[in-house]
């Protein structure tokens, strides 16, 4: 399709290709997420929907379906559904983890700085709102089910995927850890511990998620799927890795991880890892 | 099977009955919602679900399962799957609705009495935890699904059921508006109607998901699902106005409730009716 442009070198950032997702990505959200009634309801929704930083994990469901050959169907709107949940999904997580909460004063000033405009509803509306946002997400996966399709199993694995990996085992763990490594001083073993474990669990988990998703949406082999999810999984830690340590910590193990990651995307048509795996340099810039 | 014990006075409450599908969802939330691995996350979740009071709606889930004829095979089990899915929704919105937030120092104090340990946690866990149970719940849903019974369309129905129940048209609407309410003085109309859509979103809405999700996963015709969703709908109207409207202003308002419930249930087998009319009188033996 128009927006595959390969680039040569597998290094370069293919900038078109994940600009022309991402806005796929923001019409599809444009159309599901609009202000109607109750606006009491929908308002505050729109308004952090749209003013969360976008997630790349969402873009990385797309480009994953892409990949595997199920980028012109019904699997890429399904996709692009799932795509769109997730980044519903993300900045439903985004607004909780900025509400002001007595034992927690300054919960991850630097993880999340994002532009959005806090607290414009007050806290309570943001609990609420953000509340609502998960199962919004989920029921569009779930309606994004074509019957003529026989598409409902594969709709069903991939509720599954999201609600683990943004559950108690996924980002709610990789929450937890994080918060205790706020709570603790200096760096020991235990502090490296838990950052690698918010790094696994909330971006790791995430891109994991969003890749599998994709390659489940797409009609991908098991293997595809599973070779997928670990891509994602590395490129997630990176990310994670790139926003938790600093730049002298970081550089040895983004190396082992990109270096994985890239592993993974062997045996997939040669173009289109161009394409999937130029996500890794795209993170890498945004440092 | 056992547990159908009819009475002869379809006004007396049938406890044996509603007692023994409490006692089935309380052992399959046992068996499900364990302290595993990572025990910081599931020690919390562990307490919010078992110490959060029982809600209705999940029982009615699984009646209504049974009414349509669908009790003892797979759709037995996957209706309990819900129920129990249902009750840690339930929890987890419980959880969130008592969070000190700056914004709302007294949110309805007297609409969740309950004999629940407050703030056992911490505000930031109960936050956590509350976020991580919902889609722990619609996981359970998910992964009931039988592929020898073809029953994926079915689930899939039942998890948008019950995102639509919980998300920003359903309950979180209903916590608006109680907000809302909670902000106003005095009597007005507009306070009388925000009291009504409180009562129609939250336990109404909550109570007509639940009996629609037990017909369907039950096998039940569309008239059957239409008209056990009313029924829930009424049954759960009458539990919010008993909790938001003082005895003399709610007595002919549950009379009327109670008679849009019971004429729902016309056309259903004569037995069976009679116990799941009983929920009823069961809400109204609560107050």
């Amino acid at each position: 399709s128009h927006h595959h442009q390969h680039n040569h070198d597998k290094h370069h950032i293919n900038q078109p290709y994940w600009a022309a997702i991402n806005d796929q990505i923001q019409a599809h959200l444009k159309k599901v997420v609009t202000v109607k009634d109750p606006v009491s309801v929908f308002e505050p929704m729109h308004h952090l929907v749209f003013s969360s930083p976008l997630d790349t994990a969402p873009a990385l469901c797309v480009a994953a379906c892409d990949l595997v050959g199920g980028g012109g169907g019904c699997g890429g709107d399904q996709a692009l559904a799932a795509a769109a949940a997730l980044q519903i999904i993300h900045a439903a997580y985004n607004t909780h983890e900025y509400l002001p909460l007595s034992d927690r004063p300054s919960l991850m000033p630097k993880a999340s700085p994002g532009p959005m405009g806090h607290h414009a509803f007050g806290p309570n509306v943001e609990l609420l709102t953000g509340d609502g946002m998960v199962p919004f997400g989920l029921e569009l996966v779930a309606k994004s089910d074509d019957p003529a399709q026989n598409s409902s199993k594969r709709i069903l694995r991939v509720i599954v995927e999201i609600t683990r990996a943004i559950g108690s085992l996924g980002v709610v763990d990789g929450q937890y850890s994080e918060l205790q490594c706020s709570q603790l001083d200096g760096n020991g073993s235990w502090h490296v511990e838990l950052i690698n474990n918010t790094c696994e669990k909330k971006e790791g988990g995430l891109h994991a998620c969003a890749a599998a998703c994709g390659a489940i949406l797409g009609g991908g082999s098991e293997e595809e799927i599973e070779r997928l999810r670990m891509f994602g999984l590395y490129v997630g830690m990176i990310r994670g890795t790139l926003l938790r340590y600093s730049p002298e910590k970081r550089s040895i193990r983004v190396e082992e991880l990109r270096d994985l990651a890239l592993k993974e995307l062997e045996g997939f048509d040669g173009a289109n890892v161009k394409a999937i795996s130029s996500f890794i340099e795209g993170n890498l810039s945004h440092v």
